[in-house]
Protein backbone atom coordinates (compact mmCIF):
# COMPACT_ATOMS: atom_id res chain seq x y z
CA UNK A 1 0.00 0.00 0.00
CA UNK A 2 1.37 3.52 -1.06
CA UNK A 3 1.32 5.76 1.61
CA UNK A 4 -0.25 9.11 0.74
CA UNK A 5 -1.45 12.28 2.20
CA UNK A 6 -4.94 12.16 3.21
CA UNK A 7 -5.05 15.84 4.34
CA UNK A 8 -3.48 18.89 4.88
CA UNK A 9 -4.03 21.59 8.10
CA UNK A 10 -2.87 24.96 9.47
CA UNK A 11 -3.22 26.74 12.76
CA UNK A 12 -3.04 29.85 11.91
CA UNK A 13 -5.33 31.87 14.56
CA UNK A 14 -2.40 31.41 18.20
CA UNK A 15 -5.64 31.30 20.55
CA UNK A 16 -6.99 27.98 18.42
CA UNK A 17 -5.97 24.51 18.78
CA UNK A 18 -8.07 24.07 16.21
CA UNK A 19 -6.13 23.40 12.51
CA UNK A 20 -7.97 24.51 9.35
CA UNK A 21 -8.17 22.44 6.09
CA UNK A 22 -6.11 23.31 2.65
CA UNK A 23 -5.36 21.96 -0.36
CA UNK A 24 -1.54 22.48 -0.87
CA UNK A 25 1.02 24.12 1.63
CA UNK A 26 4.05 25.85 1.68
CA UNK A 27 6.81 24.17 3.68
CA UNK A 28 9.47 27.18 4.99
CA UNK A 29 12.47 25.86 6.98
CA UNK A 30 10.62 25.64 10.45
CA UNK A 31 7.10 24.36 9.24
CA UNK A 32 3.85 25.33 7.46
CA UNK A 33 4.14 28.94 6.47
CA UNK A 34 1.26 30.92 8.28
CA UNK A 35 1.11 27.67 11.13
CA UNK A 36 1.40 29.22 14.53
CA UNK A 37 4.21 26.11 15.12
CA UNK A 38 6.05 27.29 12.78
CA UNK A 39 8.93 28.64 14.87
CA UNK A 40 12.85 27.78 16.03
CA UNK A 41 12.40 28.05 19.56
CA UNK A 42 9.63 27.25 21.84
CA UNK A 43 8.59 27.56 25.87
CA UNK A 44 9.22 24.33 27.25
CA UNK A 45 5.81 22.46 28.36
CA UNK A 46 4.61 19.54 30.30
CA UNK A 47 5.81 17.33 27.51
CA UNK A 48 9.46 18.70 27.74
CA UNK A 49 10.01 17.11 30.84
CA UNK A 50 13.96 17.16 30.98
CA UNK A 51 13.66 21.05 31.18
CA UNK A 52 12.02 23.78 34.07
CA UNK A 53 8.66 24.68 32.30
CA UNK A 54 9.12 27.90 30.15
CA UNK A 55 12.27 27.34 29.05
CA UNK A 56 13.28 28.34 25.78
CA UNK A 57 14.30 25.19 23.72
CA UNK A 58 14.45 23.99 20.51
CA UNK A 59 11.33 23.55 18.89
CA UNK A 60 11.06 19.61 17.61
CA UNK A 61 7.36 20.44 17.45
CA UNK A 62 6.81 21.88 14.15
CA UNK A 63 4.77 19.81 12.77
CA UNK A 64 2.28 17.11 13.97
CA UNK A 65 1.40 13.97 12.08
CA UNK A 66 -1.85 11.75 12.13
CA UNK A 67 -2.97 8.91 10.43
CA UNK A 68 -6.27 7.95 9.18
CA UNK A 69 -5.92 4.24 10.63
CA UNK A 70 -4.94 5.75 14.02
CA UNK A 71 -7.69 8.34 14.32
CA UNK A 72 -10.56 5.37 13.48
CA UNK A 73 -9.17 3.47 16.00
CA UNK A 74 -9.12 5.87 18.25
CA UNK A 75 -12.51 7.19 17.13
CA UNK A 76 -13.49 3.21 17.92
CA UNK A 77 -12.50 3.03 21.33
CA UNK A 78 -14.72 6.15 21.97
CA UNK A 79 -17.37 4.99 20.37
CA UNK A 80 -17.71 8.21 18.54
CA UNK A 81 -18.49 8.31 14.26
CA UNK A 82 -14.94 9.76 13.70
CA UNK A 83 -11.92 11.80 15.27
CA UNK A 84 -10.97 14.75 12.71
CA UNK A 85 -7.07 15.85 12.22
CA UNK A 86 -8.60 19.47 12.81
CA UNK A 87 -9.89 18.35 16.45
CA UNK A 88 -5.92 17.26 17.02
CA UNK A 89 -5.05 20.17 15.82
CA UNK A 90 -2.35 18.54 13.28
CA UNK A 91 -1.03 19.59 10.26
CA UNK A 92 -0.58 16.58 8.21
CA UNK A 93 -2.93 13.06 7.89
CA UNK A 94 -1.68 10.02 5.98
CA UNK A 95 -3.43 6.96 4.94
CA UNK A 96 -1.48 4.24 4.17
CA UNK A 97 0.81 4.75 7.70
CA UNK A 98 -1.70 2.07 10.32
CA UNK A 99 1.34 2.27 12.91
CA UNK A 100 2.55 5.89 12.27
CA UNK A 101 2.91 6.26 15.98
CA UNK A 102 5.47 4.06 15.91
CA UNK A 103 8.08 5.07 13.66
CA UNK A 104 11.44 5.65 14.84
CA UNK A 105 12.90 8.84 16.08
CA UNK A 106 14.97 9.80 13.11
CA UNK A 107 12.65 8.39 9.89
CA UNK A 108 12.24 10.78 7.48
CA UNK A 109 8.98 11.62 5.13
CA UNK A 110 10.06 11.99 1.68
CA UNK A 111 7.09 14.38 -0.04
CA UNK A 112 8.08 15.12 -3.33
CA UNK A 113 10.74 18.00 -2.80
CA UNK A 114 9.67 18.25 0.80
CA UNK A 115 11.58 16.19 3.03
CA UNK A 116 10.60 15.93 7.06
CA UNK A 117 12.45 14.36 9.99
CA UNK A 118 10.20 12.36 12.62
CA UNK A 119 11.93 14.00 16.31
CA UNK A 120 9.40 11.67 18.73
CA UNK A 121 5.91 9.93 19.24
CA UNK A 122 3.38 12.39 19.91
CA UNK A 123 2.13 12.15 23.77
CA UNK A 124 -1.91 12.71 24.02
CA UNK A 125 -2.47 15.58 25.71
CA UNK A 126 -6.00 17.16 27.21
CA UNK A 127 -6.27 20.09 24.70
CA UNK A 128 -7.52 17.80 21.66
CA UNK A 129 -10.09 15.73 23.99
CA UNK A 130 -12.06 19.17 25.45
CA UNK A 131 -12.58 20.19 21.54
CA UNK A 132 -13.88 16.66 21.43
CA UNK A 133 -15.53 17.04 24.88
CA UNK A 134 -17.48 20.09 23.42
CA UNK A 135 -18.80 18.63 20.55
CA UNK A 136 -20.31 15.85 22.40
CA UNK A 137 -21.83 17.80 25.01
CA UNK A 138 -24.06 14.40 25.78
CA UNK A 139 -21.09 11.72 26.22
CA UNK A 140 -19.40 11.66 29.96
CA UNK A 141 -15.73 12.56 30.72
CA UNK A 142 -14.80 11.80 27.07
CA UNK A 143 -12.03 14.57 27.28
CA UNK A 144 -9.92 12.20 29.90
CA UNK A 145 -10.90 9.18 28.18
CA UNK A 146 -9.63 10.77 24.85
CA UNK A 147 -6.41 10.64 26.15
CA UNK A 148 -6.20 7.22 27.31
CA UNK A 149 -7.56 6.13 24.00
CA UNK A 150 -4.87 8.24 21.90
CA UNK A 151 -1.89 6.73 24.17
CA UNK A 152 0.41 5.38 21.22
CA UNK A 153 -2.09 6.62 18.10
CA UNK A 154 -1.33 10.14 18.48
CA UNK A 155 1.29 10.02 15.38
CA UNK A 156 4.50 12.25 15.54
CA UNK A 157 6.14 14.98 15.17
CA UNK A 158 8.37 16.39 12.64
CA UNK A 159 10.66 19.21 11.97
CA UNK A 160 11.84 20.50 8.58
CA UNK A 161 14.44 19.05 6.62
CA UNK A 162 13.90 20.49 3.35
CA UNK A 163 11.70 23.31 2.61
CA UNK A 164 8.63 23.06 -0.50
CA UNK A 165 5.59 22.71 -1.56
CA UNK A 166 3.00 19.66 -0.44
CA UNK A 167 0.16 19.26 -2.02
CA UNK A 168 -3.25 16.58 -0.52
CA UNK A 169 -2.89 13.34 -2.54
CA UNK A 170 1.18 13.13 -3.10
CA UNK A 171 3.22 10.13 -2.23
CA UNK A 172 5.12 9.88 0.70
CA UNK A 173 8.47 7.28 0.83
CA UNK A 174 9.84 6.83 4.17
CA UNK A 175 13.47 6.51 5.07
CA UNK A 176 14.36 4.65 8.59
CA UNK A 177 17.50 5.98 10.40
CA UNK A 178 20.69 4.19 9.53
CA UNK A 179 21.20 1.88 11.99
CA UNK A 180 24.81 0.63 13.65
CA UNK A 181 25.87 -3.45 13.73
CA UNK A 182 24.48 -4.58 16.66
CA UNK A 183 27.45 -5.71 19.00
CA UNK A 184 28.70 -8.67 18.67
CA UNK A 185 28.45 -8.87 14.61
CA UNK A 186 31.83 -9.72 13.15
CA UNK A 187 33.24 -6.83 11.32
CA UNK A 188 35.87 -7.36 8.34
CA UNK A 189 39.33 -6.36 9.52
CA UNK A 190 40.81 -2.94 9.04
CA UNK B 1 29.83 4.36 35.66
CA UNK B 2 29.38 8.05 35.23
CA UNK B 3 29.06 9.14 32.04
CA UNK B 4 31.24 12.38 31.63
CA UNK B 5 32.59 15.02 29.08
CA UNK B 6 36.44 14.18 28.44
CA UNK B 7 37.18 16.85 26.38
CA UNK B 8 35.08 20.06 24.62
CA UNK B 9 36.49 21.25 20.85
CA UNK B 10 35.68 23.75 18.63
CA UNK B 11 36.46 24.28 14.64
CA UNK B 12 36.51 28.01 14.39
CA UNK B 13 38.97 27.76 11.71
CA UNK B 14 36.45 27.25 8.07
CA UNK B 15 39.08 26.14 6.24
CA UNK B 16 40.14 23.17 8.68
CA UNK B 17 38.57 20.05 9.27
CA UNK B 18 40.68 19.73 12.65
CA UNK B 19 38.79 20.52 16.24
CA UNK B 20 40.79 22.92 18.94
CA UNK B 21 39.93 21.84 22.64
CA UNK B 22 38.75 24.17 25.00
CA UNK B 23 38.42 23.98 29.08
CA UNK B 24 34.34 25.41 28.50
CA UNK B 25 32.11 26.07 25.90
CA UNK B 26 29.33 28.24 25.05
CA UNK B 27 26.30 26.63 23.56
CA UNK B 28 24.26 28.60 21.22
CA UNK B 29 20.98 27.72 19.72
CA UNK B 30 22.45 26.39 16.88
CA UNK B 31 25.56 24.89 18.17
CA UNK B 32 28.92 25.58 19.85
CA UNK B 33 29.86 29.59 19.66
CA UNK B 34 32.28 30.17 17.42
CA UNK B 35 32.46 26.56 15.81
CA UNK B 36 31.72 26.48 11.82
CA UNK B 37 28.94 23.75 11.83
CA UNK B 38 27.14 26.31 14.81
CA UNK B 39 24.35 27.18 11.70
CA UNK B 40 20.51 26.67 10.96
CA UNK B 41 21.08 25.01 7.37
CA UNK B 42 24.08 23.17 5.90
CA UNK B 43 24.31 22.26 2.11
CA UNK B 44 23.38 18.48 1.25
CA UNK B 45 26.47 16.30 0.86
CA UNK B 46 27.13 12.61 0.69
CA UNK B 47 25.91 11.79 4.07
CA UNK B 48 22.34 13.27 3.21
CA UNK B 49 21.15 10.65 0.32
CA UNK B 50 17.55 11.85 0.30
CA UNK B 51 18.24 15.41 -1.41
CA UNK B 52 20.04 16.14 -4.15
CA UNK B 53 23.70 17.56 -3.39
CA UNK B 54 24.11 21.25 -2.46
CA UNK B 55 20.97 21.75 -1.58
CA UNK B 56 19.72 23.67 1.23
CA UNK B 57 18.61 21.17 4.15
CA UNK B 58 17.90 21.62 7.94
CA UNK B 59 21.67 21.22 9.95
CA UNK B 60 21.50 18.19 11.74
CA UNK B 61 24.98 18.28 12.46
CA UNK B 62 25.46 20.86 14.72
CA UNK B 63 27.52 18.68 17.30
CA UNK B 64 29.80 15.92 16.57
CA UNK B 65 30.17 13.72 19.60
CA UNK B 66 32.85 10.82 19.68
CA UNK B 67 33.76 8.22 22.69
CA UNK B 68 36.96 8.04 24.31
CA UNK B 69 36.06 3.75 24.37
CA UNK B 70 35.35 4.01 20.63
CA UNK B 71 38.47 6.10 19.14
CA UNK B 72 40.91 3.16 21.51
CA UNK B 73 38.67 0.95 19.74
CA UNK B 74 39.63 2.55 16.21
CA UNK B 75 43.07 2.86 17.03
CA UNK B 76 43.38 -0.29 18.19
CA UNK B 77 42.36 -1.77 14.73
CA UNK B 78 44.59 0.63 12.95
CA UNK B 79 47.55 -0.57 15.21
CA UNK B 80 47.86 3.31 16.04
CA UNK B 81 48.80 4.75 19.64
CA UNK B 82 45.83 6.81 19.60
CA UNK B 83 43.19 8.55 17.83
CA UNK B 84 41.89 11.75 19.17
CA UNK B 85 38.67 14.09 18.92
CA UNK B 86 40.54 17.04 17.07
CA UNK B 87 41.55 14.77 14.19
CA UNK B 88 37.81 13.62 13.85
CA UNK B 89 36.65 17.35 13.96
CA UNK B 90 34.72 16.52 17.11
CA UNK B 91 33.10 18.66 19.24
CA UNK B 92 32.55 16.46 22.34
CA UNK B 93 34.36 13.16 23.66
CA UNK B 94 32.61 11.62 26.10
CA UNK B 95 33.81 8.72 28.59
CA UNK B 96 31.70 5.91 30.11
CA UNK B 97 29.63 5.81 26.86
CA UNK B 98 31.57 3.22 25.40
CA UNK B 99 28.56 2.17 23.13
CA UNK B 100 28.01 6.10 22.23
CA UNK B 101 27.42 5.13 18.40
CA UNK B 102 24.46 3.09 19.06
CA UNK B 103 22.04 5.48 20.75
CA UNK B 104 19.41 5.30 19.30
CA UNK B 105 18.02 8.99 17.52
CA UNK B 106 15.90 11.11 19.66
CA UNK B 107 18.37 10.10 22.56
CA UNK B 108 18.82 13.49 24.81
CA UNK B 109 22.53 14.24 26.91
CA UNK B 110 21.42 16.66 29.46
CA UNK B 111 24.58 18.13 30.61
CA UNK B 112 23.91 20.51 33.30
CA UNK B 113 21.58 22.82 31.89
CA UNK B 114 22.35 21.88 28.28
CA UNK B 115 20.11 20.05 26.23
CA UNK B 116 21.39 18.45 23.42
CA UNK B 117 19.11 15.63 20.65
CA UNK B 118 20.99 12.99 19.05
CA UNK B 119 19.89 13.31 15.52
CA UNK B 120 21.88 10.09 13.91
CA UNK B 121 24.56 7.94 14.37
CA UNK B 122 27.74 9.67 12.22
CA UNK B 123 29.08 7.74 9.13
CA UNK B 124 32.84 7.47 8.77
CA UNK B 125 34.12 9.88 6.10
CA UNK B 126 37.54 9.81 4.42
CA UNK B 127 38.75 13.61 6.00
CA UNK B 128 39.53 12.49 9.29
CA UNK B 129 41.51 9.69 7.47
CA UNK B 130 43.17 12.15 5.60
CA UNK B 131 44.47 14.17 8.81
CA UNK B 132 45.50 10.86 10.02
CA UNK B 133 47.50 9.50 7.11
CA UNK B 134 49.36 12.27 6.86
CA UNK B 135 50.66 12.14 10.43
CA UNK B 136 51.56 8.84 9.76
CA UNK B 137 53.02 8.74 6.67
CA UNK B 138 55.06 5.41 7.29
CA UNK B 139 51.68 3.81 7.76
CA UNK B 140 50.25 2.79 3.97
CA UNK B 141 46.72 3.38 3.15
CA UNK B 142 45.55 4.28 6.21
CA UNK B 143 43.04 6.48 5.17
CA UNK B 144 40.72 4.56 3.59
CA UNK B 145 41.23 1.88 6.35
CA UNK B 146 40.27 4.32 8.90
CA UNK B 147 37.16 4.27 7.54
CA UNK B 148 36.36 0.77 7.68
CA UNK B 149 37.39 0.73 11.17
CA UNK B 150 35.62 3.73 12.03
CA UNK B 151 32.32 2.17 10.93
CA UNK B 152 29.90 2.01 14.03
CA UNK B 153 32.30 3.45 15.92
CA UNK B 154 32.51 7.12 14.73
CA UNK B 155 29.77 8.67 17.26
CA UNK B 156 26.74 10.93 16.66
CA UNK B 157 25.58 14.26 15.96
CA UNK B 158 22.92 16.18 17.84
CA UNK B 159 21.59 19.10 18.01
CA UNK B 160 21.04 21.77 20.68
CA UNK B 161 17.81 21.33 22.52
CA UNK B 162 18.33 23.78 25.36
CA UNK B 163 21.44 26.20 25.22
CA UNK B 164 24.07 27.45 28.03
CA UNK B 165 27.32 26.62 29.17
CA UNK B 166 29.80 23.13 29.56
CA UNK B 167 32.96 22.77 31.27
CA UNK B 168 35.29 19.77 30.70
CA UNK B 169 34.53 16.99 33.45
CA UNK B 170 30.59 17.46 33.63
CA UNK B 171 28.65 14.46 34.47
CA UNK B 172 25.94 13.55 31.40
CA UNK B 173 22.68 12.04 31.85
CA UNK B 174 21.17 10.44 29.30
CA UNK B 175 17.51 10.32 28.17
CA UNK B 176 16.17 7.68 26.04
CA UNK B 177 13.23 8.86 23.21
CA UNK B 178 9.84 7.52 23.98
CA UNK B 179 8.74 4.47 22.63
CA UNK B 180 5.42 3.50 22.20
CA UNK B 181 4.28 -0.15 23.44
CA UNK B 182 4.83 -2.77 21.10
CA UNK B 183 1.55 -3.97 18.74
CA UNK B 184 -0.76 -6.04 20.48
CA UNK B 185 0.13 -5.11 24.10
CA UNK B 186 -3.02 -5.29 25.78
CA UNK B 187 -4.55 -1.49 26.60
CA UNK B 188 -6.85 -0.55 29.39
CA UNK B 189 -10.13 0.62 28.21
CA UNK B 190 -10.57 3.61 27.20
Amino acid sequence: MTAVIAGLYVCSDSTSFVSERRPTVTVVPNGFEGDKHATWTRAADSRAKSYPRGTTIWNSRQLSIVSEEELAEIAAALSLPDITPEQLGANICTRGLPALTHLASGTQLLVGDVGLYVTALNKPCINPGKVIEAQHPDIPNLANRFVKAAHDRRGVVAVVERPGTIREGAAITLVAPASPLQPGVARDPA
